[in-house]
């Protein structure tokens, strides 16, 4: 089992692509709270397919299941809800590998406190983990997980404050980076977004009971309202009152640096149903392409999307272009858990496990190919291919996003920036022909913040985070940049 | 595991959709005979993907490997394709439930003959397997499975024919229906199509060597390059010589009928890459979207196509009508496999474990809805209210097919004819009330026609297969009309 | 999974142990049919662990479940009885390998009949199995298993009687080997014993309902009473009436063979507390015990079991020679299901894995060891030498039964005849020296005939099966002696 | 999964049987570390047979692997070793119940420290856990298993000392109750026995390399020395120098009490081969028999033992009384993973599951049964009723140990005081009755003592523990008598 690798993660170690590490979700008071969250999690399935998390308490005991593989695979049947009792619950997808220590790292975590139990999830990552794992190591703490997670557990279980919500305010106090993170008591739901607003979290209310979700399609799926975003920097205490009545205490315990959304979270991330600070997805997408058509113009027969993540900017760009819009190529959805390409002899197949492409649309054609975004280059080359053996006269690619120079710290798993296409080449007619497209052209940064938020980039004060393209980190990079001298740690190996 | 449903098979209990069962693929003579035929079933998926098995032969000895799920969860290891070994090799995908007997009855089937093994797989259905397998019983055979496949192995083992092709033969002249049958020996592949052409069958070569699969697509994914469809009444036999090349012998021991090809291969099960009859299923399906704007034209703001099915017409319906194409409803594609709605009390998120509105394209918006087909209306059902909880102004539906009044024998799973929509209403105006869209109409008989094959309907000798919307049966119908006076079978179920 | 080796099958595999294969139970019109059967076959579990089997027949349908494992892995939890229903049961356990093939071969086996369905299950093996299985695949009979279960059900099936029990017996009568079988059909269950009477099959009642089983253990465990032995030749046919009363008809459709029952049930397979045509087991190992003492007294200072199987004997020595018995060998019962000696450098541990030596009561002793049986010797070498580790003076091995010679061919799992310790050596001194013993004796032939029947082996007509240990075959061998010019079958792997 | 329950389960549940927790075993230097631990870890199986986990150091890494099941289901094969290298291994065997949570109790423990990882396994229970565990939680500390292990954890993370053979034996003096410790850093193994040597705990060697284990037997199956028992309050420090050698420092950190051993080691959970505080338990137990035919002599036929447990005291009571020594219970020992009774209606069938009666030696006799201790007495009475039902025309039951009064707190799980025979009866006549004998006697506690070690009790200063008969606890009991007015922790479920 260890040795086989679905598509997906394939790709991962290609480093063509990009994750997102999780999606949260939290109900407080809801006598369904576990199959909410359950059908939230599913909602929020695209931000991680391989493990998936949920706690409840029902009043006098916390509950727990972790399981690999999709929430459909396992959390929706009654019988695993019926060992998920209460009406508090929060819930966690991740995308992660397989086997037992991945068990072991999934969230929500739960730590028995003095004041009572709490469970914590979160998306997004700290740039001072590892730095204050090592703190606390050095000063009796016993860590049992990698999860940087486990470490603001830690801070809470340390916190001189006598609260539960002060405890926690104390330990999101110490953490730096992006994150957007759920906590939950015997009695309280806690939401907290980080300081510069670099992951999303909405609020939302269903029969009068709070949500906290990563993205508002989770709301939509449970037919519940949406409320407002979590601000930046803002945490947002929900708590049963001994009446029944749910008291909601919002605070800045930290002083909020301006909010600048993830722009991936547009590019890439998010549902394209989803309402991400304010901002439909899919009309910012359709934007990307009508600004790309605008940019980058180019005669042709057809506009083909690379599936799914670039449809909706091949349909801005063909109703901004007049060029046809064509399914010219088709997505296999029936990848399997552990698909790999077969053997060295036909290892070439590649792409089109996924991918495969329709003749009739590209044969003789002049095609636009429309992906939203680049990292190495590797599928995109493997496309172009295909296409051209389909018959296409001219192959010619716009991406709705600028090119990629430099990592993320903040929950996106990017590969080595020497990895990245824009790296490895020393300007756009050699990524050009390493794809082996007639031409190549990206979206300018001032296209991308057009299309989102009706403006260009501020240099000044960016409103987005945008340093995969710029540089130009939002926060410290502590862990990063910090003292690493101290020794490393030692590593528990289960390879179950 | 037996009580729990997926949403795919939860929405056949509803009887809101139809399954084919089967997809073939087979391949002679090539030294990766195994995984090709792993990639070949894996572009063929979308016609089952309940169940595989795979039949090869290394010379000494055949191996069968069968497994319950995705291709890709199986087949596609070292590990696995290590249990295939040889150079012949035959594979069946098929849509079916769990459980030990389902294992027993998925495909290929093995039968010891005197002359040597042989092994069959075969997509459609038999309009007199029951009657033939009584009749074999009757003569002292013993019947294992419940498959009609079986039957051909009896008829087979049975045969006083001394060649295994003649063998075979005398058995496919013996079967009634619609099929495609694919066989091998120690030293054969044998394809079969039924008479009537009701089923597709293609011939694909790859370095020289034979393959023959369902759908143009299986030989796409491994670049293969298409010879010829299989005829109607056609069978071919491949047969690895002793100096190592392939003679290949194609007969046509039945009188054939004139082919009709069944019309929902190019409505709904075909992959739109795949080209069926020659005429490719995308083109064809975008035909059906732009003939269905000119029968039934309507004033709307945007054009949306209930994902994937309707997308291809949709693209067709919103170029003909100059209404914009929107991704309106958002498809989950991690549905998961034993993905339940998870209680009574929350059972109306029903449709949007799969679907969900994308209100930017909706809310305030004249919406058309473009479908597939419609079976019984309960999800077009689901999907208006949803659309309309959205914001919509107005929804009207647009079906890319006729109205289907008529059950299938030929291999497609259709409901009882009473739980259809279109025979559960008086009239077209009834069914749209009961849908609940503000319009409703559906593809003329003629328009499909003209969509697929460019000539509306010739009633005098119809040149397709279209029974479920006219009640024009192309074969006769042995099980369902002849004597069922003999008693019934003994039943042995087996939950595992 | 395919490449783990339990220490049973390890031992298998190094030939050193025999298996006997099957053990059978069935129960007409009780309403607990299924956990009756499922108790049966637990106290029938030492005739077979690897795999069971239970056929039910509820008045309308017949139900079945097959598992690899143990009976008390799966049988017996309400929710797998509850998918065997009914008043009619037959069982099986076997023993057997790993992996789905083994499943597609584990026994009860159904058919379909004209007549009705029948389940069949034996214990024992077929002599004329192949050459009968030639002879109907050359009448185009098809076999899917691999099991000679399946060859009974096919003349069943081709018979030209009408009634199930004349059909059944018309089969019966085409058999030739030692087997004990059970067939069930929608009314009756029948019970046969080969005409030589070689395999055990008892008669008891539970609550006025008629039992069949291998053992009389099996009728102990649910609280049942023995009725008598099936008699060799023998058909036992009962029927529930429509009135609900079970009619019992028993006939001897073969002329039958004078009675020799299998010697090596007495010396190992039976369970000591049962009674095998009439003799208590225990006693009977005691007597081999006693009269072992009596031919090879030996002077010592403990009687020590090479347990569990020689214990009964080892009692029986030392009372009969008055040397105390002490446990000086410890059996680990705790083996699990995949122990394999862990690496090539620490293979040595072998034997140690299931035995230890008690120090204590080995250490300056001269020790008699008493195992059951020798069959190739490797164990009882591993074993001698632990002994003389754990410090022991002398150790003098006495074996409870006769020295084997020859394979068996009714159902036991013996090893290739030059693998027998008895053929590798010129005499008993060479063995001797082989084992690294002191001084090594077997039972005579005659000294097991009186510890089992009271009487010396009467040469003319001896009253056992004994050929293992005198050549003398109870029957004709005709696969193994007739004429095997026939080309091979080929064979279907499945490696599951 | 969740519902089922083996037979050993249900008796523990009835409350009719002991459970010890826990084996361990450690290795310090030797290439086949994890295969030795898996042979050690098995051969100590009857310590523990529902889980086992071992951790590894191989100079660089620390590995862990950890099962449900029987050491030889898991640990034994090579791809599982190798999951596992290095030189320094540690390992423990467990009872518990089945599931995730169990998993993640599952010992060895491991903790990151400032110094380096360290992992801990231990055997027996301390009395002060909870206090501390409610100590170190209001100062901070994080919890996650229910498991006193991570307490010890804990201790050794928080303390002030630099070398963690200080920090462990900082957190050993914090320490009550009755354990054996091992525990394993990147260069040392280190073995501890509480201060009283409740529980055992012995030294040995293989190659020169020293080893830890609970008993003898785990030596023996290695072929490992025996060397010397840890001492009651010992610490040995075996630490790898940098030249290669191995050197051994043995302490004595707090002032030992005198050493009492428990004495349920010789009654009931000692291996009878292994070698406990210098006594063969087999000895020791066929002493108890002697004394017991000594102390309650009795006119009988037959002596049968209640196997396995009764068969050394059998022995010793035949061969003191002159009685014969017969099998006249048969343990059937493929019970089975999830043997439960099948239904209610048979139910009754009880004890039968395990044992069955040898009608021969018992029936028209007078049966002296031979039992290793007496808990409940609900399997005694079922026992007795089987031996009357095959004809026993008398049944005498001698126990060779006395009457449990009181619960333990050192690792064995006892039912309820009140659930005890002896606390249910008011006098030995009314257990008689109740177990439905014709006489019932108990071995005296000064038998008992003598048996084991040749003295009686010294009521001042009692040689073994044996409070469970007396009511005299080695060492106080915080937890149970301390100060219980804190907070009751919540608790996390996970019912995987």
């Amino acid at each position: 089992m260890t040795h086989l690798r679905s598509a997906e993660i394939q790709d991962e170690i290609d480093g063509d692509t990009l994750h997102e590490e999780c999606g949260v979700f939290g109900i407080l008071g809801h006598p369904d709270a576990a199959a909410l969250t359950a059908l939230g999690l599913h909602a929020l399935q695209h931000r991680g397919q391989e493990a998936a998390g949920i706690v409840t308490f029902d009043g006098k005991q916390f509950y727990t299941e972790k399981r690999m593989g999709l929430v459909g695979d396992h959390y929706t049947d009654p019988a695993t809800l019926a060992k998920l009792p209460g009406t508090i619950s929060i819930g966690h997808t991740r995308y992660s590998t397989t086997g037992e220590v991945a068990l072991r790292n999934v969230q929500p975590l739960f730590a028995e406190l003095e004041v009572g139990g709490i469970a914590i999830a979160h998306n997004g990552n700290f740039t001072n983990g590892l730095t204050l794992r090592r703190q606390i190591i050095a000063t009796g703490a016993i860590c049992q997980s990698t999860s940087d997670t486990e470490v603001v557990l830690h801070l809470i279980a340390r916190s001189r404050h006598t609260s539960t919500a002060d405890r926690f305010i104390d330990a999101i106090r110490q953490m730096e980076g992006g994150y957007s993170m759920l906590a939950m008591t015997r009695t309280k739901l806690i939401a907290a977004r980080d300081p510069t607003g670099i992951r999303p979290l909405v609020m939302g209310e269903l029969d009068g009971k709070p949500i906290f979700c990563s993205e508002t399609c989770a709301l939509d799926i449970i037919g519940a309202k949406y409320i407002r975003d979590v601000e930046n920097g803002e945490v947002i205490i929900c708590e049963i009152q001994p009446d029944g009545s749910i008291s909601i205490d919002a605070r800045k315990p930290v002083n909020p640096q301006p909010e600048r959304l993830c722009l991936f979270e547009y590019v890439y991330f998010a549902r394209p149903d989803s309402v991400v600070g304010g901002r439909n997805v899919y009309v910012a997408r359709k934007n990307m392409g009508i600004n790309l058509a605008k940019e980058s113009p180019v005669e042709a027969d057809v506009v083909v999307p690379v599936p799914d993540g670039g449809t909706p900017a091949a349909i801005g760009f063909a109703q901004a272009s007049g060029i046809p819009f064509e399914l010219g190529i088709i997505r296999n959805h029936y990848v399997g858990r552990t698909f790999i390409e077969p053997t060295q002899s036909i290892r070439a197949f590649g792409v089109k496990l996924k991918h495969s492409a329709n003749r009739a649309m590209i044969e003789g054609k002049r095609v636009v190919l429309i992906d939203d975004s680049i990292v190495r280059g590797t599928t995109s080359l493997k496309i172009v291919q295909m296409i051209r053996e389909a018959g296409a006269r001219e192959v010619h690619i716009r991406v709705a996003s600028p090119m990629i120079y430099h990592p993320d710290f903040y929950g996106i798993d990017t590969p080595d920036a020497d990895k990245l296409l824009a790296n490895q080449h020393a300007d756009l007619a050699s990524m050009c022909r390493f794809i082996g497209a007639d031409s190549l052209e990206f979206l300018s940064i001032d296209g991308l913040y057009r299309a989102v938020g009706g403006e260009k980039r501020n240099p000044a004060r960016p409103q987005f985070t945008d340093h995969y393209f710029t540089g130009d980190y939002p926060t410290r990079l502590l862990d990063k940049n910090g003292d690493n001298t101290s020794p490393k740690l030692s590593m528990l190996a289960s390879k179950g």
